[in-house]
């Protein structure tokens, strides 16, 4: 089978390192030797996820720490305030509402962000018990302003629970300073690490109200379990040593970097994607203010599809990117650029891009798409 | 670090071919490339399950499976027949209670087994909507009779709900055959898998009841949602994919093996197992007519801890039994037969096994144990 390069918004491709480390024969899950495995991811989250908070780690996709977070939080007629704009933060209002939630929808444009006002109207007119929010959301390239709802939150005494899948380890993300209260993010997006594994930073308040909520509908996604296991230095059911192995390789790949250095890299990736973008003749989907530093949405030009963009993009040149997402299928393609994404990897899909969209017949200047790009990272 | 020989019931260990197969590079999850491996899965799945029903692979521990099992199924109020008679049988009621069903338990002394009239009985005394078994008691080494459950499950016209984790793949589950509605696996017991992905194989009517059953409480864990991709040839969330790599070789190795000689491998390793510790002067937990294929509990003798036995054979020997669970622990060890263990593995723990009972002070005739368990394979 052909190998394909990977600039998708996860999986993303894994170091070597993490590959193998996966390799590694089985260990059993009880055991001292793995809860030092464990102690270490630990203690690594935490770094990524700038926290003290405590960190559960759920064996399951990102949507199963999404749902962990808020099943164990809520309960029937709980009312909650969901920040939307696009399919994530659209995925946390609807399992707020699969657990019996009345939900009160901030309902926010695809490609823009909110006007904190209107966040702050539809909290102060509700008895929310709880506000949630996609920090980084993948299906429009929006970065939403996780610490202004942060301090909503606390003002208004009710928990925050942000999706920060798409932006733990690839973006500041302040978890105790902006006062997240249940800080989600999964394994196979910005840490590089293989898919399969979700979780939470857990704040003191969210463990009080976790504890107090005998209502929960929850059981293998019931955060009081995590707690319990976590005080004895363990996961309450047997975790997948395998992707374990492979978590910590990768969370030792980002200490290596380091945080800050890892977070300007994504960010200037971010903005030559941009700049080379705009060099190409393409409108970029969200807008600038509020645009993703971990994927970039590009509106597919007019007169072309998915296919001439995408579909060549695979079969003449191996490249994977991402298409849109519910109502932008076909209308955008997303350039993820997130994980262990280098410059020269991304000049690969620039470079491509330029020929693919020349031959689809889109006015571009050979070139100038990259050398917009070489600015960013010479500059 | 030391490697220590895993003769646990979970996780087992792996082949190098399955180890190997998760250092692959990473693919895009919603590509081709990946759904023919998916389907190549699915295929696979549905002989060791010996069913027709669709298959849905979840990326999470055996519990997730059973959660997404049961959530989907039932809705706040609901009645429920849980046999129980484990710790994992009691897992299945506990899920059962958490999401709002009434559970009448049929309790069955740990060791033993249910009686059919006692079953029966209760369900003729309840408006239960489902029965719930675990078919392997792995914390007990019972296997219990689910054809004798799957048939009252008929007459009744309730859905039945087994937990098979620790079956599929190394002892007979005729999913079909014995009408098991909803029928719960994980990858790292028989199947040889490694840890990180549940199934439930779904019937027609309980698609039915899911797909009617609007009061769910679940989003990650909605079977729903899994048939809804099973229909486009992918999952509903991202996989796996190191893990789906995995479970592909692990399953071609089984399909090497033949199901047939595989159930026919752990069944001798299992009688192999029960006469040497017979032939060492111990006592079976189980009772002989109800004794598991896959995992072996013998009662510690008495004056022994559970140190004595298997904290020496892990220290001196580094091999790794496991211990008792809930009321249990310290009384019992168990010896999991599960997966690739082969005649050659057993012997070794069965004869270090005797080193550290003598050591230990328990009077037994060295050889005489492993004497018994050659003669069970030569025989």
């Amino acid at each position: 089978m052909k190998r394909t390069k990977l600039l998708i918004p996860g999986p993303v491709e894994l170091d070597s390192e993490v590959l193998l480390a996966m390799a590694r024969p089985m260990m059993g899950h009880r055991t001292p030797d793995f809860e030092e495995v464990l102690e270490e991811c630990w203690r690594l989250l935490r770094e990524v996820y700038q926290t003290r908070n405590e960190v559960a780690i759920i064996t399951g996709s990102g949507t199963s720490a999404m749902e962990a977070a808020v099943a164990s939080v809520i309960k029937e007629g709980d009312e909650v305030v969901s920040i939307t704009g696009g399919k994530f933060g659209e995925r946390l209002a609807e399992i707020a509402s699969a657990f019996g939630a009345e939900v009160k929808r901030v309902d926010v444009e695809w490609g823009s962000t909110f006007a904190v006002e209107q966040v702050e109207s539809a909290i102060a007119e509700s008895n929310a018990v709880a506000i949630t929010l996609t920090h980084n959301e993948t299906s429009t390239g929006v970065l939403h302003d996780a610490r202004a709802v942060g301090k909503l939150a606390r003002e208004y005494d009710i928990l925050f629970i942000a999706d920060c899948i798409t932006s733990v380890g690839g973006d500041d993300v302040r978890t105790d300073e902006w006062g997240i209260d249940l800080c989600i993010t999964g394994s196979q997006k910005c840490l590089a690490a293989p898919p399969g594994l979700g979780f939470v930073a857990v704040s003191e308040r969210a463990w009080e109200v976790i504890t107090n909520n005998t209502r929960r509908r929850a059981y293998y996604l019931d955060l009081a379990r995590y707690r319990k296991a976590l005080a004895r230095g363990t996961t309450p059911f047997t975790p997948s040593v395998t992707l374990i192995y492979g978590l910590r390789a990768a969370l030792k790949k980002i200490e290596e970097e380091g945080l800050k250095a890892r977070i300007e890299r994504h960010r200037r990736l971010a903005k030559a994607t941009r700049e080379a973008a705009r060099a190409m003749n393409l409108e970029l989907f969200a807008e600038q203010h509020c645009a993703s530093n971990t994927v970039t949405a590009i509106k597919i030009p007019p007169h072309l599809s998915d296919d001439d963009v995408r579909g060549v993009l695979k079969r003449e040149y191996g490249i994977l990117v991402a298409g849109g997402q519910a109502q932008l299928k076909g209308k955008i393609f997303r350039i993820g650029h997130m994980g262990n994404v280098t410059f020269a990897d991304l000049v690969q899909v620039l470079s491509a891009l330029e020929l693919v969209l020349k031959k689809a017949g889109h006015q571009l200047e050979p070139g100038k798409g990259v050398a917009a790009a070489e600015k960013v990272f010479s500059g």
